[in-house]
C-alpha cells in the first residue's frame, strides 16, 4: 500500500504535509517527500487525510465492556467489591472472547492498533486478539490472599499453558506478559514469586500501581514502604513493564520508575471517574519515566476512545498545575503512540519511521473543526475525534476503513455482549 | 415529522425506549408510548437510535474558530493580550460571518441546536444565525478604558441597531442580549450604564466572571468586593443571564447568582487549557444556581463538541473532590440541554414534551461503545460520542442529517476560513 500526498505525524510529533508513504508486508518500507520506486500494491489519495501512528492502549482490561454502565456513582473499592467482582465470578471464556472482541473493534474504530490488557481466562483473550488482527499484550490477573506460593495457584499453570500455546503468535503481534494485580491484592510471596518468574522466562511485568490514595497509605502503614519500594524490594520492577495509574506516586517512586525502565500509564478519565485522583505527569516526565496512556477497563470510562485521554492528560496537567505549558501537545501524542509502543516492549512500532510495523490510524483532517490549520499537534490533540479515524492498519493489514470492519462481525459482537451481559445481571439480580 | 419507535432522554433524565415522538411546526406535538393520531409527514424510523433534546451551548464565541490553533500554550492574560487581540484587531464582518457558519456547522454535527455567541460584528453574527437555522442569543462585547459612559461608546450604538434590526428575528430563533466582557475591562460607570440598558430594555446580560485567580484577587483588591458582589452592587446582576466560567467564585458569590437568578456557565476544557481551574460544580448546585455548559471560543478548546464538556464536568467533579457521586449522569446531561437552555431564557426549549420547541439531536445508538445498555444517562454522559448525532433539528428543521447540512455549505465555510485566517496571519507576519 501506498499512502500518497499525505499529511503525516513525523517522529517529533510535527506535522509534515504531502509525504509519501510505502507499506510492504507488515512494515513501513518509506517515508519521503518523492514518490518511490516500485509497486507497494494498493495506493492511497491522502490530500485531505493525516497518517498517524496507530493508538497504543497501554493499560485496558477489553473483556470489561461486558460491565460498561453496569456499576455507576461509586468509588474503587465498592466499585469493585460490591459490582465488579460478583459480575467477573459469573463469566466463561465465551464471554470474554466476545468482550474482547467488541473491545477491540471500538479500539480499531478510535485508531488504537495495540493495547496491554489484564484479565482471565487467556486462551479465549489470545483467540480475540489473534481473530481481530490486532496487537496485544495480554497477561492474567494474579491475586492470593491466603499463603499459597506463586507456583500453587491456578493462574501459574493457565501463564504458563498460554506461553506455550500463544507467545509471538499472529506474527508477533500476540504477547503474553507476567502480571501483578496489585500490592493489596496479592502477598509478599507471591510478588517474589512472579518476579523471579518474569525474570526466569523474560517476561514483561504489567501491575496496578498506587490508584487510590487508600491503597497507597495502607501499604505505607502494612510494610513502612510505598507500593513501588515494597514492589521493587520484591524484586518485581526488576522487569520492565507497565505501572497502570501511579496516582499517588511520590517522588521517590518516580525515581524508582525511572530506574528499572517502567512505564507509568495514566488513565485519566477512569481515575477522574472513581474519584481516584490524576497522576502528576510534568513530574513522572521530568524524572525520565516513560509515560504511556490508557482507557482501563469500559466499565470505569465508558468507551475506549484513547483520544479523551489524550486530550485530558494535557488538559488536567496544564490546570490542575496552573501551568498552560505543563503538558504540551506533543507530549500528549507521544504518550498516546511511541510512549505506549515502548510501555508494551514494542520498540518497532510507534512512529511512522522506515523499518518499523506499518500500524497506522488515518484520520479525515477536512472536518469543520480541523479548520483553520494553525497547529497541527494541537489540533490532533484537543480538536481531533477518535471518530475522524477512516482506517486502521496493524501489522500491514486494514482491520478496519470507511465504517467496516474487516475482521470483526460487530453486530455479532454487539448482540453476544448484550446477552450474556443481561444473563449475568439477571443471575445476580441485578 | 414522526420519530417511531426510539429511545428517549426524558424530563427526568432518564432514557425509555420505544416512544412515539411528534413534531408539528416548529414544537413538539406528542411524546407517548402510543401512536399518535393524525398525519406528521415524514416518519422517522426509531429503531437503534436514541432522541435527546439539543445541546445548548451557553458560553461561546462562534467567530473564534478563526483562532483556531493559532495561540497554544499560553496562560489566558498572554493568549488573549500578545496574540488574541492582535488577530481580533485585523477582524472584518465577513470574516466573522463565515467564522461563524463554520462554528454552527461544527456545532450543529454534534448535536447543539443553541449558543450564546458574544463577540463583535452584530449584524455579521445574526445573518450567520438565521441563515444556518440556528437558535442563538447574541451579544456584543462590551469594554472600556476610559471615562466614557456606556452610551458614548460605539458598541451602544451598535447594539442598539442590532436589537432594532434582529431582535426575535427567525421565528425567535435569534434573540440580542445586553453584555458586559468582564469586570477587569470595564470601568464602574459603564457596567451601571449596561445595566440601566438591559433593565429599561428587557435584556438579558451576558457576562465573563472569575474566570482567573488573577482576576477574582485583583478585583477584590480594587474595590474591596468579589466580581460577584461588584457586579450585584452595580446592578448588573438584576438582569438574569450567564456568568460564564464563574472558577474562583466563593460561597456568597454562589448565593448572589441563585439570589439573581444568574447561571453559572462552566467551560471545563477551556478553563483546563489556559490553567485557570474548575468551577465547583457541586456547590453550584448546592446552592441552588441553573448550571449550564459551555465550549468557550475554538481557540481554547479546540472544538465545539459540548459532549466532551458534559463528560469533563462530571469527571472532574468526581476526581478533584475525590467523590465519585460528585456531579451525576444526569446533572451533566441537564446542564448540557435544560440547564443551557434556562441560561438562555430558554424556557420553551431543552426539553422533549409536548409543547416545547422541537430542538433535538438523534443519535445511532448501535454503535460498539453503546453495549450493553445497562445504564442510559451514564451511556450518554461517560460513552457517547458528539459523532454519534445523525440529525439535528432546530425550530422544527432538520439542519444536519447522516453527514449533510442541510443549510451550510461547509466546503465554502471551511475554504474561507482557512483563507481569512491564513491572511490575517500574515498581516500579523506569524
Amino acid at each position: 500500500m501506498l499512502f500518497e500526498k499525505i499529511a503525516v505525524l513525523t517522529q517529533d510529533e510535527q506535522v509534515q504535509p504531502e509525504l509519501y508513504v510505502a507499506v510492504q508486508g507488515d512494515s513501513i518500507a518509506y517515508v519521503g517527500r518523492e514518490r518511490p520506486k516500485g509497486d507497494f500494491g494498493r495506493r492511497y489519495d491522502g490530500r485531505g487525510k493525516l497518517l498517524m501512528p496507530g493508538l497504543v492502549n497501554a493499560h485496558s482490561h477489553a473483556p470489561m465492556t461486558l460491565l460498561r454502565g453496569y456499576a455507576e456513582g461509586l468509588s474503587l473499592q465498592a466499585w469493585l467489591n460490591e459490582r465488579v467482582f460478583p459480575f467477573e465470578a459469573r463469566l466463561t471464556g465465551q464471554d470474554v472472547y466476545f468482550g474482547s472482541l467488541l473491545a477491540y473493534a471500538e479500539m480499531l474504530r478510535f485508531g488504537v492498533t495495540a493495547s496491554a490488557d489484564m484479565y482471565f481466562f487467556g486462551q479465549d483473550m489470545a483467540k480475540a486478539v489473534l481473530d481481530s488482527g490486532m496487537r496485544a499484550n495480554i497477561c492474567l490477573s494474579v491475586t492470593c490472599f491466603d499463603d499459597r506460593a506463586f507456583e500453587e495457584l491456578p493462574v501459574y499453570e493457565e501463564t504458563l499453558r498460554l506461553l506455550e500455546s500463544s507467545q509471538g503468535a499472529g506474527n508477533g503481534r500476540l504477547r503474553v506478559d507476567a502480571c501483578l494485580h496489585a500490592e493489596y491484592s496479592s502477598t509478599p510471596k507471591v510478588v517474589a514469586g512472579v518476579a523471579d518468574f518474569a525474570r526466569r522466562m523474560g517476561l514483561r511485568v504489567h501491575v496496578h500501581l498506587s490508584e487510590t490514595r487508600q491503597e497507597h497509605e495502607a501499604c505505607k502503614a502494612r510494610w513502612g514502604l510505598t507500593p513501588a519500594a515494597y514492589l521493587e524490594r520484591q524484586g518485581l520492577l526488576e522487569n520492565p513493564g507497565i505501572a497502570a495509574h501511579c496516582v499517588h506516586c511520590e517522588e521517590g517512586d518516580r525515581q524508582i520508575l525511572a530506574k528499572h525502565g517502567v512505564s507509568a500509564a495514566c488513565n485519566p478519565v477512569s481515575n477522574l471517574k472513581l474519584a481516584s485522583g490524576i497522576l502528576d505527569a510534568p513530574a513522572m516526565l521530568r524524572a525520565g519515566v516513560n509515560l504511556c496512556l490508557g482507557t482501563d477497563g469500559a466499565a470505569s470510562n465508558n468507551n475506549l476512545n484513547l483520544f479523551e485521554e489524550m486530550k485530558d492528560l494535557a488538559l488536567l496537567s496544564k490546570g490542575l498545575l496552573g501551568d498552560p505549558c505543563a503538558v504540551s501537545a506533543q507530549q500528549a501524542l507521544r504518550a498516546a503512540t511511541r510512549g505506549g509502543a515502548l510501555a508494551l516492549g514494542r520498540e518497532d512500532c510507534g512512529l511512522i519511521k522506515a523499518g518499523l510495523k506499518a500500524d497506522l490510524a488515518v484520520l479525515d483532517a477536512e472536518k469543520p473543526w480541523w479548520s483553520p490549520r494553525f497547529d497541527g499537534p494541537a489540533q490532533l490533540c484537543f480538536g481531533a475525534q477518535g471518530s475522524d479515524v477512516v482506517l486502521t492498519m496493524v501489522d500491514g493489514r486494514v482491520l478496519y476503513e470507511d465504517g467496516r470492519w474487516l475482521t470483526i462481525d460487530v453486530e455479532e459482537a454487539r448482540d453476544q455482549v448484550q446477552r450474556r451481559a443481561e444473563r449475568i445481571a439477571a443471575e445476580l439480580g441485578a
